[in-house]
C-alpha cells in the first residue's frame, strides 16, 4: 500500500526508497531480514531512516513470543530504541522536518482515555488499540529494526548535534530513569540514593541521579565489569552483592538508611533488599520486571511509612528532560554501547544478549 | 460539505438532517440564526443534538468580538457549556453510541504538545491550531448554539439517566471549580474555606467543596438573592460584602483565617481580600477573569508562605468527578438556571444576560 | 513523684487526686488493675481525666509481650486510643483549658528529626527516645487504660459538643484512614474506591471515603455482621469474599478496575488481590500489619504503573480533620463500639476482643 | 543569669567565659557592641561560638526599627546568618558536639502548630511565641552578631570539613532558594529557568538550579558586576535589564517562554515580568519582599494556569540539602563574601551595606 509517491505526498520527502530491509518475526525464535514496504507516516507522524536501534530484555522477550499485543506474525518488526534522521513529516507535522536527528520515547498513548488525559499515557488504557491511535513502537507497531520507521510526532524529540546515535539509543533508557524519579517527586538533592542492578537502565539512572544533586549514589550489582563502568558514570560506591553485605553496607554508608532506593535489576530476592535498605519515611521505585511473584517484608514497609512507586517505560514527556542533560554533557550514553551488529545479523546480536557473551552492556543494531 | 450520507457513513447515525438552525456570528453584536450545514464527525468526533446551551461572561466577549482565535465571521456559531443526545460517531469511537445523553469540556488539546503530554491539556501550547487537532468548542471551533455539535469524544461525558440537561450544562461548570480543587491538591476536609463570588462557578464550587468534606464554607457576594441561592446550595456562612467587614467576618468565623480562598468574582479589589483572609501557609485558587490589572501586597503572601494556584477551564478529567458528583445527587445544577429561551431569541438571551435583567444566574438557549 | 500540689502547680488544676487505677503490665499476659500516682503534666503536656479508651489488635501484641520500645514492665500502662476531660495543663499550654473534651492522636513526635520537620511524625527517626521529646501514647509512654493520662498539647484535639465518647475513640481510627488518603492525595471525588477489611479502620475509611465525595465505595470482607455494618455506615457494595469472586466483582462494578484500593486487613492473601482489582494507573494504599512476609505479583504493579502507599497512624494532622468530619455528623463511631467494660475488667475486655465472643468490632474500657 | 558554671553543667562545655562582646540594638539605628553574658543552651538548645554573620536587607529593617516582634531594645542581638563551632548542648542533644562546626537555619518553628505539624515551620502560627518554643534567630531571638550564640538543635546543620566558614554563611542564603524550589515540586531537571534579581539569593539560586539539572539558567539584573558574577557561577545567560528587552530575550532563548520563572529582586516591577516571560503551564516562585504593593496582569496569569508558588526562609529541611551539595563543592559561597568587617565595625558595616559602597554582595562581620 506504500509508493515512493505517497511518501512524497508528505512534507519535505525526498529519495526515499519504496522498499527497505528489515528484521521481521515470523513466529518464536523465528526473526528474519526481509525486504518489506518502507512505511508512510499518517497525518501526525513522522518518517524517520533509522540510523541505530538498541536491545534489551523485553526484545528477548519478544524473540521467545511472550509478548501481548503484538502486530501479526510475519509483518512484525520489533526495536523500541532507535534513533535516526527524520526524512519526510505528516501532513499536520511542523515540529519537525526533514534533516533532523531525533531519538524516541517507545509509548504513544491514545490522547483520550482517563490516563492520557492525565499524562499517564505509557498507562493508556486503549494499550494496543491501533483505532485509537496508540502505539508502543516496537512493541504494538513496527519499530526500529529496520532501515525506516514511522512514529507519532509527539513521541520523537528532537536531538542536539553535539549527541551522538549511540548516545540517543540510551536517551531513551534515561527517559525510563528519569520518569521513575519524576513519579518519586524529582527533588533528590542532597539525598543518599541506592540504585539495584547496573544494566543499562540503572547505568543511567546513576548518572541521572548525580545530576540531580543526589548525594551518596550507592549502585549494588553483581558483576564487577558493570559496577566499574558504573563507578566511572558517577556513583559515590559500588557494592558487589556477591562479596558485601549490601544492608549492612548501605547503613554504615547512610547512617539511617537510604532516601530513596531504586530498583531495575528484576531480581527477586531484590525487593527485600530494598525494604532492608530504605530508611524510614523514604521511597522505593521499582522499574524491573521479575520472572515470578516477589516475596517481602510488606508490615516494614507500613511500619516504616515507606511510599513505592512504580513506572513503565519513558513517560511524562521526560525523554525531553534527557535530552537536554545529554545537550549539555551530563548525560553519557555511549560508553555503554559494547556491542554493535548490522541489521543482517540480528540473529546473532540476540544470541550474543542472551548469553551475555563477551559480557554486553548495550547491544545496538547500526546501520 | 455535509450530507446526509456522509453522516450516515458515521456509526450508527439515523434520520439527521443536511440542515439546522445555528446562531451565527457575523461581526461583534451582530449574531443571527441562520441556516447552517449539520456538521460532520470526524473519526475522533461524535455528533450531538444539542437540547440545552449554557451562557457565560466569556459569551459576552465573545459577542462584543474581544475573544481571540475563533472561527470567521459569517461561520462562526459560539456556545460551549451545551449538553445533548449522541447521534453518530466517528469511525473510532466506541466509548460513546447513538442514544447517549452527554455533557461536555468545552477545551480539547492537542495531545502532543509539552502541556498535553503531562495533562495540562486546558494550558494546550497548540490552543487554536486546528490542524493539530486543538479544539475550544464554541471558542476555537463552532459550539452549541445549534441544534447540532459536534466534539471529540474525550471531551464528552455519558450522563446517568438522573441527571437532566439543566444539571447537565452546570456540570461543565462545576468542572471548572473541581479543576481548581484538584490543582491546590484537592484533599479539603475539615477545612475552612472561603468562595468570593457567588455566580454559577462560585455557587457550583460552593456545592463542590462541601461533598469534598470542608468543614465551614463562607461565601462572600454582594447581591443578597445569589447570597441566599448559595445557603441553599451548601454555604454555612454568607457574607454581604456591601453590608459587613469581610476581612474582620471571615477571622472571626475561622479564627487564623481561611485555609483555602477561591475567587471566582473577577472584581479587581478582591485579590487584596483573599490575601487578607487567608490563613498563613494557606492556599488561594484565582478562576476568574480581570478587566485590568490587580494591585496587592504580594509581601504578605511571600511572609505567609501562600501559594496561588490558577487554573483555567474545566481541565484534567474533573468533568468526569463532576458526573459521578451529581449521579450521586450530590451536585445540583438545575436550580441555578434561572432563564430558558428559545435559539431564535438568543439575542435577547444576551440582553438580558447583559443587562443582569431579572437578575439572571444561568440563562440557557433550550431546544 | 507526683503529688497533688504538683499538679495544682500546673494550670488550672482542681481537685485531682495523687493516685488513681490504672492497668499495668507486669509481663507478657499479666496485666492487673493497680494503684498508681497519677502522672503529673510537663511544660507542654494535658493532664486529661479518661472517660473511654479502645482496644485494636495492637493492644494484643503488646499484652502478649510483642511490642518494642515499651515501658519497663511493672510501670507500664497501655491503652493509645483514648479520650477525655483536660483537669490540667502545662505551663505553656494555652491551646486547651481543664473542661475540654479531647480526643488524641498516638503519635507524638520529636520535632527535631529530619521526618518530623517535614511533617512525617508518625515515622520519627528518634522513635521511643523519651529524651528527645518522642511520645507514642500507650506504646512507648503510658496510655488510656487509667483514670488519668498525660500526653503532649500537639496530639491532642478539642472536641465539639455534639460528638460522644464513644465517636471521640473511632476519630483516633478515622484519623489513620484519612492520613492514608491524604499520603494518596486526598481527592477522590467521583473515584471508585475498594476496600478490604470491615475492620474499625476499614468502616471508619468506608465513611471517609464517601464524605469525601468517592462514587462507589465496595468494602470486602469475610464476615456478615461487619458488612452490614458497613453497608450502614454507606459502602454502595459490600463483598463476602468467602461468597463471591471478589476480583470479578470488582471489575463488573467499575470496568477498569478500582481508582483506589485500600487494603485494612492484614490478611496475607489480600495484596495480590489489590494488584488483580487495581486499574492502570490507579493506587494502592496499605495501611495494615501482616503476620509474615507477603507474596503478590510486583511486575504487574510495575506494568501498570501504579503506586503502593503505606501510611503508620494517625498522622499528618489527620485527626483535625477527623473532629471536623465528626462535628458536622459526616462520620459515625458509636455504633462501631460494641463491647464495653469497666477497668477493673480489663482482662476480661482482652480475653473477648482475642476469641472475638460475640463478634467484636471495638471493645472499649469506660470509666 | 548565666554563669560559667552553668554551662558547664551543660555538655562538654570547657572554657566558656561568662560574659561576651556582641551587638545589642537600644532603638532605632542605635546598635552598640557591648559586654553581655553568654547565653545558655536549653535543654534542645546548642550553645556555639560564633565565627560568622553575615547582613541581608532584613538587617536594614530591623536596624532601622521596622520589624515586628523583636527582643527588647537594650537586650536585642541581631544577626540570622551566622556559622560558628559548637561549644557546649543542652541536655537532650547527642546529635551535635562540642567542635563540631555548624551552619544555621534562622527559624525554629513550635513544633505543635497546625502548621508545624506538616511541615511548614517557617510559617509556624506561633511565630514569636516564646513560651511556646518558636525561635527567629536574630529576629525574636538574639542571634549571630555576638561572639556566642545559642540556637535549638534542629535548626543547625553540621559541616563538612571542607566547606568554609564563608560559604556557611552563604548556605542559610542557599536554603532560601532551595526551599523555593522543593515548594515548586523541585524536578527542574532540563527546564529553562528565569531568575531575577542577582542578589546573594538570586546567585545561589543560579547555582542550585544548575546542580538541579536546569536547562538554561538566565540571570536578570541591572548591575554588571553582580551579573558577571553570575555567570562565572553557571548562569547561561545573563540578561541587564538597562539594556536589554528582558522579555523578548527571554522569548528568543526559550521559544515558549520559561518553564519556572523566580523572583529575587524584590522591585515592584519585576512581578509583571515574571508573568510576561512564563510559560503557559510554567510556575513563578517568589521569595522577595516588596516596598508597596505590587500591579500585574492577574488574567494572564489565571489564562495561562500558572502557579504562584512563595515561600518564607529557609524551610523543609533545605539547608540539610544545601550542606549536601557544598560538600560536594556544588555550591559555592566564598565568592559572594565581598566585605568583612569586625564586630565592633557593625555600625560602619550596616552603612556600606545600606550605601552600596564598593557594590557590596555579601557583607559579614568575622570574629
Amino acid at each position: 500500500m506504500t509508493t515512493t509517491s505517497t511518501n512524497t505526498a508528505a512534507q519535505g520527502a525526498a529519495e526515499i526508497p519504496e522498499r527497505m530491509r528489515a528484521a521481521v518475526l515470523f513466529g518464536p525464535r523465528d526473526i528474519r531480514v526481509v525486504d518489506k514496504e518502507v512505511p508512510v507516516p499518517g497525518p501526525d507522524e513522522v518518517l524517520v531512516k533509522v540510523a541505530m536501534c538498541g536491545m534489551c530484555g523485553t526484545d528477548l522477550k519478544i524473540y521467545d513470543g511472550h509478548f501481548p499485543q503484538t502486530p501479526p506474525y510475519g509483518q512484525y518488526t520489533p526495536g523500541h530504541e532507535w534513533t535516526g534522521t527524520v526524512v519526510a513529516c505528516g501532513e499536520t507535522v511542523d515540529e519537525l522536518a526533514p534533516g533532523d536527528r531525533v531519538c524516541i520515547e517507545a509509548h504513544h498513548g491514545c490522547g483520550r482515555c482517563d490516563n492520557c488525559l492525565v499524562g499517564l499515557y505509557t498507562a493508556c488504557l486503549n494499550y494496543g488499540d491501533w483505532k485509537k491511535g496508540h502505539r508502543a513502537s516496537g512493541m504494538t507497531a513496527d519499530g526500529g529494526f529496520a532501515e525506516y520507521a514511522v512514529h507519532n510526532v509527539a513521541s520523537l524529540y528532537k536531538m542536539p548535534e553535539n549527541v551522538s546515535f549511540k548516545d540517543a539509543v540510551l536517551i531513551t533508557t534515561a527517559g525510563t530513569g528519569l520518569y521513575g524519579l519524576d513519579a518519586t517527586g524529582g527533588y533528590i538533592a542532597g539525598d543518599n540514593v541506592v540504585i539495584f542492578g547496573p544494566g543499562p537502565v540503572g547505568l543511567m539512572t546513576v548518572q541521572a541521579c548525580k545530576q540531580l544533586g543526589a548525594r551518596r549514589v550507592i549502585l549494588v550489582g553483581t558483576r564487577a565489569s558493570r559496577l566499574e563502568m558504573g563507578r566511572r558514570l558517577g556513583a559515590d560506591h559500588v557494592v558487589n552483592a556477591r562479596e558485601a553485605d549490601v544492608v549492612a553496607t548501605v547503613h554504615e554508608l547512610t547512617g539511617r538508611g537510604a532516601d530513596l532506593v531504586i530498583e531495575t535489576s528484576g531480581s527477586t530476592s531484590t525487593p527485600q533488599q530494598c525494604v532492608d535498605v530504605v530508611r524510614r519515611g523514604g521511597r522505593i521505585l521499582f522499574v524491573a520486571f521479575y520472572p515470578e511473584p516477589v516475596t517481602f517484608d510488606l508490615s516494614a514497609v507500613v511500619r516504616n511509612d515507606v511510599t513505592m512507586y512504580t513506572t513503565r517505560g519513558e513517560g511524562g514527556n521526560n525523554v525531553k528532560r534527557a535530552v537536554a542533560l545529554a545537550e549539555m554533557g551530563r548525560l553519557r550514553g555511549e560508553e555503554l554501547v559494547t556491542h554493535e551488529f548490522p541489521l543482517e545479523e540480528i540473529q546473532e546480536a540476540l544470541r550474543v544478549m542472551r548469553e551475555r557473551e563477551g559480557d554486553p552492556l548495550k547491544v545496538v543494531i547500526a546501520f
